[in-house]
């Protein structure tokens, strides 16, 4: 194991080196990935099993994709059906989960903390795979390591971030990774969006879309969930996308050259109308891919296989 | 790849010679599939994302299978559970999916040319598994497949489809892959459930289940879909099976050596007694096994594996 | 195939010697289990079916992992969203299965003696992975070689199965095995959840806890289903804790050396206290281990790999 560390449990208690070291061993997977024949013995031998207590196809897709191009080989168990539904306790899962002895436990749950607390307790690594309201680490990472693709460094660099911000383990993620690797954040949504304090970690924020985005050289966009939404009785979805959607008209705001990103999955006509999702500047279905290059890194380095 | 085209959307697109491309290299791949060790390293390095909208736990996992024994990695994706839930256009999921660069997308969905406006979009190959009452094209060859190996030829051969033509994609796909390799074919059902107009496509109509039969040299029966019946005045199930289903008694309708075909799940009791189901005229389960076969053989063409 | 038989179907039918058999393979598997690179090529090119009609994370895990490890393809089959939910009969389903030429078959249903039908009927080998409350024989073999591990052998040592024993297909699998390795069999639950006439196979019985478990050398205590207890009037589950629960009060009245098995998923305060569950006397997270060796032994001795 290059990582000096034994779980990716969030970006936070990374240090900037670290980041590095991931983002650099990811270079060489993406030339992997794009290879004709996308295959690497290094985690032969090797099981990963993603462990999702909230459903999500595409980020344990794109785990297990990467665990099968490393060869290791790749369970998914989700709590639907499981034990869980009997009434198991999430320390009883993994702790099952772990006797089974896989390298690599993929977590996902609804609960901040949880990837945490299983982590403290098993003896195999654990990466979490996003963790309620918290981190979403190798989101993070796949966000930066498109950024640095892009500009070779994210030093000086300013990042938007742009959306439901209390809610959001992207949003957490995201100010971790990118004031470790030297870029400004600055947070805008709803004022009833962006927690009170924040600044603290080093971000500005604003609850005006035009001031955020003025002069970025980035502007991440998040996901806004409907049925959150649905509960409040401000903004509406259409006074949300009328404030804080970026139109093509308000791409007239932006750097020419200001990238544009998004977790996905995208609602169109929301918090981004297609013709931007699509434009020159968006830069999504790359994230799309260096997620896949980023996760095969993580497993790699936390499997202790050889590069 | 032997195959001169990227896709396989349709059997309506395709060449005669092109099917029988197909068909010849699944004649290998059974061999292969009846091996104590069937295993070919054809797709290693390649990733076969199987992407169903609509469930269908026996196609998908016959492509899984097919996938595996040539070695590919194989990642199952659905629509239950994952972004399509929260929204997310049919094209921004392909999008998504083709950005985590797999060789092969197959495709099973229910409207009628999703896979085609798949395909029209992302770089990988496409597979139709299935889209609406258009086409299900793996299940034509796998019935022509089916037919050649104890014919020989389908040249100057007589095959009666029956059920509800008009919702059947394979009943579609059956009629371009019948009289591409010069079979005639008669399709036979209630006057609701044959299209007018359908004969342009060289075929011949009738609503009786015995001219339909007699003389021909295969029978295929479509699966009835209960719910469907139940929404429409006639005909019921019971109408139905007995006007259409192929009870023991009506075989004697049949040619001494006419085969029996049904794509399956059957419902046993309606289009086909069970005494017809598991008789000697039955080749049904024969199409199950050489679906994994052709499977396999689509899969390699499109991967362009070296056979 | 070192063992003389195609199926495993239930531990009823197994000769002692041939439980052995596959007791000392799963020690080899555990070791390569335990090795940083577990993967041997035992069942390379064979195909495993993991057809779960009833769903359970758990065990389809452990048999999924154990395939993998053997690198046999594993296929994951359920019957939610599948020809089934269609209507389907069990033997079409399992005929159709085996057209896709597995050479493993393992099957989960929920009626007693669905695993036997099917094997009356395929060509491939079936193994029973629970049906009904009729027989879970890798749960006893798992059970078996967990006990064997501490104490080397069986012979002359007491076990109380504490349960609802009357629908427990682990308890009937248990009994014997746990009677054909030479040990001694007490059952113990509430006089509703005991089958009257059980003694005939060579079991004792009590209502009471303190009895069965007084001087026994392991206690198996069985999960209660909530959802039956809700339907009857007694016990409540309150008073089924009360009076059957291993509290860690009551290990007071174990062996110094007792040891505590469970087969999971634990209802912690029901059957179990959680000091209990987590204390030094259980060995329920080895039994889960042994379960992935167990399985490994399973399959390689059924598709005749070598070992």
């Amino acid at each position: 194991m290059t990582l000096a560390r034994k779980h990716l449990l969030g970006i936070e208690p990374l240090e900037r080196a670290e980041i590095e070291e991931i983002l650099g061993l990811a270079v060489s997977m993406k030339e992997l990935l794009r290879q004709d024949l996308k295959k690497s013995p290094a985690l032969r031998g090797k099981t990963v099993i993603n462990c999702f207590f909230e459903s999500s196809t595409r980020t344990r897709s794109s785990f297990e994709i990467a665990a099968k191009i490393l060869s290791a080989d790749a369970v998914n168990w989700s709590s639907s059906g499981s034990s869980v539904s009997k009434g198991e306790s999430l320390i009883d899962t993994a702790k099952n989960l772990e006797a089974m002895r896989p390298d690599i436990l993929v977590i996902r749950h609804a609960a901040s903390g949880a990837p945490h607390l299983v982590a403290s307790r098993v003896g195999c690594a654990v990466v979490n795979a996003g963790d309620g309201a918290h981190e979403h680490p190798s989101q993070a990472l796949l966000d930066a390591f498109t950024l640095r693709e892009r500009w070779g460094s994210l030093e000086g660099r300013t990042v938007a971030i742009v959306g439901d911000i209390r809610h959001s383990r992207v949003a957490r993620s995201n100010i971790y990774c990118l004031r470790k690797l030297g870029a400004r954040v600055r947070l805008c949504g709803p004022p009833t969006m962006i927690p009170i304090g924040i600044e603290a970690l080093g971000c500005d924020t604003t609850f005006d879309l035009r001031e955020a985005v003025t002069g970025a050289d980035a502007v991440m966009m998040l996901r806004i969930q409907n049925e959150r939404i649905a509960g409040s009785l401000f903004p509406s979805t259409r006074e949300y996308s009328k404030l804080y959607g970026l139109s093509q008209a308000k791409t007239s705001w932006l750097k020419d050259d200001a990238l544009i990103l998004h977790p996905g999955p995208i609602n169109r006509g929301v918090e981004l109308e297609p013709e931007v999702a699509d434009g020159e500047r968006s830069v999504i279905l790359d994230q799309v891919e260096n997620g896949v290059a980023v996760r095969m890194a993580i497993l790699q380095l936390l499997a202790g296989g050889v590069a």
